[in-house]
Order: C-alpha cells, then sequence, then structure tokens
C-alpha cells in the first residue's frame, strides 16, 4: 500500500506565545507526508522555488518520502506568516505569498497513477478534482479543505465531496459549509446531503467528531500541558490517521478508529515545538508508548 | 449507599434560541438530586421561599428524593435569569435574587451526617465546609464551584480543597483556580498543589478532562444535534456520575470511569429540553440505551 499526497511544500513565519520563527519549514504536504511516512510509502506532489533549501529537501527523503512529483519553478516558495494568542485554538494570518504555487497545476507522474491511497491536502479544489481526475482507481481518497475554499469555489468543492471516502475539516468550515450552528448536525448534514463517505471534524484540543456510516465516533485530543505551535495539527493529524490507515488496509470501523488515535498521537507531537522540529526528532518508541498510553486515557 | 447534595432549588427564567421559560423550576440541587435518583437514593439539604409550588415538591418526591432537610422560609425562592446565545456555550446571566438563599445555613438533620456520598453543590464555600464539618466520614466527598467564589472565597476554597475526592468545575474556573492558561496544565497543577483527588473539568459539548491518581483521562460528549436549553448540564452530569459511583461502590478507576459515561449520559437528556422537562419523562430503558450507545460511539 502506498499514499500520494498533494498540496503544499512552504516557509512559514510563525509567532505564538513561545517564540518566533522566520521562513522554517512548513505546508500541508510537508507535514502530512512527514507524519504519514511513519506508517507507510508516501509520494509527494508539490511545487517549490528555487529558493527551496536542499537541507529541507533532504530531510523529506531522509523520512523516505519520494520527491519525483516534487516540482521546482523560478521564483519563491510559498510563504505563510501567522500568529497565535491566547489559547492558541486559532490562527491568524498576517500574510500569505503564493508565489510559485499561483500557476500550479499538478501533473502526475505515470507511477503515481495507481497508487492505493489519495490525501488531497487543502489546495484549490479545482486542482484537487483535476489530481483525482488523473488517478486510476484509488482505493481511499482523503480530502481536506478550508472556508476559503467553501466560499470562493463552492461549485468546485460539491463536485469533489461526493467522490471522497473521508473529509476533514474544521468546525468553522464544518459550519460554513453545512449552514448548521451545531457542529454535530453540520457533520451528519454533510455526510447525508453532500456525498463523503466519512466526516471527520478537526476540534483542535478538543478532539476529533467523526460522521460515518456507524454513526458517530467521538475521540478526545491527546492531553498537552504545553502546546509550542499549533502550525501543522490537522496536516499532522491527517497524515498520522491516512498513514495508519493505508498501513492497516482492512477499511473497517476498528481500522479506521485506531487511525484517528494514530492521527491524534502525531498531532500532539507535531504542537511540541515550532515548525517540523518535533517531528525531525521523533523516534518510532516515542509514537508507539504515546498511542498505548492515549489508548490507556480514553478507555471507559 | 447513599447520596446527600446541599445546594440550591431555584426559579429560572430562562431564553434560548429555541424559547423562553418564566419561572421554572431549577437549581443546582434540583437538577442533581434528580439524575442521581436513577442511581441511588438521595436526600437533599436547601432552602426554598414559600411560594414553592407543591407540584415541584410533589415531583422530586415521586423520583424518591428525601425532602426532609428541604426549609421553607418566608419570602420568595431563589431566582436565577439567563440567556444562551450563538452556540449556546455560555450562558449570560441577567438577573440573579439570592432571596431566601441569602440566609441560608444549612443545618443538617442528625440521619444525614452518615451518609456515604456528599455533594456539595455550587453554594458559597463557607457553607460547603460547614456542611462537610457537619458529617461524620462519607467515604466520597465532591464538590462544585464557580469563578464568583474562585475569586471572592478564595482561602475557604482553598481550606475545602484538600478535603475533597472529587473537584468538578469548568474550563474558564479552572484557569482562574490554577492561574494557567492550558487546560491539562490547569487541572494537573490544581491537583498537584491545591489537594483534591480528582479534578474534573466540564468542557461542554466538548465533553470532559479528568486528572487523577491514574494521570488523565478524556471523555468526548454524547453528540446531540440539537440542544434546546443547557441549563442544569454541568448539575446534572454531576447527577449521573455522582449516583452511578455511589451505587457502584467499588472507587476503582473503571468504576469512575464508566460513572464519568453515565454523568455525560445523564447531562445530554437534560439539555433536551427546558428546565427539568426531559428528565420528568425520561425512562430507566432510555439511559440504558444511550449509556450502550455512547460506549460503542468512543471505544478505540
Amino acid at each position: 500500500m502506498s499514499i500520494l499526497v498533494v498540496g503544499s511544500v512552504a516557509y512559514d513565519s510563525v509567532e505564538t506565545p513561545f517564540g518566533v520563527r522566520e521562513r522554517v519549514l512548513g505546508g500541508s504536504a510537508t507535514y502530512f507526508s512527514t507524519c504519514a511516512s511513519y506508517f507507510s510509502d508516501v509520494s509527494l506532489v508539490a511545487v517549490v522555488g528555487d529558493d527551496f533549501a536542499r537541507q529541507d529537501r533532504r530531510f523529506l527523503e531522509g523520512r523516505g518520502v519520494d520527491l519525483a512529483g516534487l516540482v521546482t519553478e523560478k521564483g519563491e516558495t510559498f510563504h505563510w506568516s501567522g500568529r497565535y494568542q491566547g489559547d492558541m485554538n486559532e490562527a491568524e494570518t498576517l500574510d500569505t505569498r503564493l508565489n510559485v504555487f499561483e500557476t500550479f497545476t499538478p501533473d502526475l507522474p505515470e507511477a503515481y497513477r495507481s497508487i492505493s491511497t489519495l490525501f488531497l491536502a487543502n489546495i484549490d479544489p479545482e486542482l484537487q478534482l483535476q489530481v483525482l481526475d488523473q488517478m486510476e482507481k484509488p482505493a481511499v481518497t482523503a480530502c481536506d479543505t478550508m472556508n476559503f475554499w467553501i466560499e470562493g469555489k463552492r461549485d468546485a468543492l460539491l463536485e469533489l465531496l461526493p467522490r471522497l471516502d473521508i473529509l476533514l475539516l474544521n468546525e468553522a468550515e464544518a459550519r460554513s459549509l453545512s449552514g448548521e450552528t451545531n457542529t454535530v448536525r453540520a457533520a451528519r448534514v454533510i455526510r447525508d446531503t453532500l456525498g463523503p463517505r466519512r466526516v471527520v471534524v478537526k476540534r483542535g484540543e478538543f478532539g476529533v467528531l467523526v460522521c460515518g456510516p456507524d454513526g458517530f465516533f467521538g475521540a478526545p485530543a491527546f492531553p498537552l500541558e504545553t502546546v509550542i505551535d499549533p502550525t501543522g495539527a490537522g496536516d499532522t493529524f491527517a497524515g498520522g490517521f491516512i498513514g495508519a490507515l493505508d498501513r492497516d488496509g482492512t477499511g473497517d470501523e476498528a481500522s479506521f478508529r485506531r487511525a484517528v488515535a494514530y492521527g491524534t498521537v502525531m498531532a500532539s507531537f507535531t504542537v511540541e515545538d515550532f515548525s517540523l522540529d518535533r517531528l525531525k526528532r521523533l523516534e518510532q518508541t516515542e509514537i508507539d508508548q504515546r498511542f498505548a498510553a492515549y489508548l490507556a486515557g480514553t478507555r471507559i
């Protein structure tokens, strides 16, 4: 089994109550593929500028991520700048420079088209559709999105949703997409009327709520006393989640729930340091231990 | 086994997006004892005015609640008036009239002093201390509080905390009591430095987070598509939780967690209608079914 991710590779400038980092490695596909690489083979499709550092490419290669689909264009890499304050539940975007990402049209290498699991990270739903159309027949198709597309590219998104096994989004996005205030109802309405087989609502420090064919499933976050930088939490949740799902391969409800637990655990590591710094020193035994601790701390 | 609750019996005037109710039955001890009565024998200590309706007394008696400690004073019953808007996660208090509650000094009937489980609902911590001092040696002492006392009667509260097996409070209260922004850390700091054996942080629609001798335990809320009136959710959580704990009687971690699940289930019924209207028509089979559904929806 293997995974294809299409999304952004970026440089981020981030400010949290714990410090400031300028132009550190980020991007949805970066966070996702790093985490998913602990579970399965990952291939990445994205674009970077000619400023993309060799050491950042080497880090991804070191994690075993296949970069045959990482295109380098003349110009600057996508740059996001944001700030977290107070309880850090929401990022305030200070600046977004798409740069080389602005004209990005994903063209999948031939070998990628038969990959079994596809993750469409948060990019323009028109591009997400283009990617999906190039795939032969993925066993699992999952997708993330954001309010910018829900409001601005609603038609393309609505065309994509019935083709998804899994839609990931946060609470505000679920409300906006469904027009419902109550998050539980929002998840159910999206599933019943818009077509994805499973809706996974990411609630940050409150965990996730899933609406699927077996009804609702709720899972708390891993309890952390210190959150240094929430950037990438959602994408690393997706990486651990989709990674574990692909590794397991059974596709049943129990496998799905274990995968959610792995996603939760991976996200909890990510936020313990800036950028991908915690993931860069993350050992398999730490994942195993925290997964066991998470199960022990949620068992009724 | 049996339970003693000391708290308020009140009339509430409530406005939510689903309607308005004037002078309906409420109060922490009312909600608590109604829910706990599904699990164990409950005795109630509180004060009402001579306006307290016979039908409301009869309802509590009908649930088997021992009202020998319910004092009637000349004057009006405690009256709270509040409003919920938007996602209804927080009540806006419009008016609080303590009335007969203002001069309330709980004096326990002799027979109550040997009761095994004590729940000190949210009242002045000086009164909570007075009640605890009148008890012989409860096996379990649990307590709820609020920011008003954390800020205004901190010394009395700090005297009470080391004598508690269980402290229940919400996230804002946990932050205020501990001085910590992070809820996980707040719960741990309260337990480590202020003395209660277990800290149960109520997070409304996001469930509860517990810090206890076995570490952290997280439990999501029961997923509800419609919340009509959140009033009493916390007190009915406490009622189901303490009720199930008292019924089980083992006091081990597994029993504690099942009790949290029962509290979660009872709270989910309460908010499905105004005042105690849902609880008035609640059948034991409904509790059993929802408890089973809750376990099924949280199992990993």
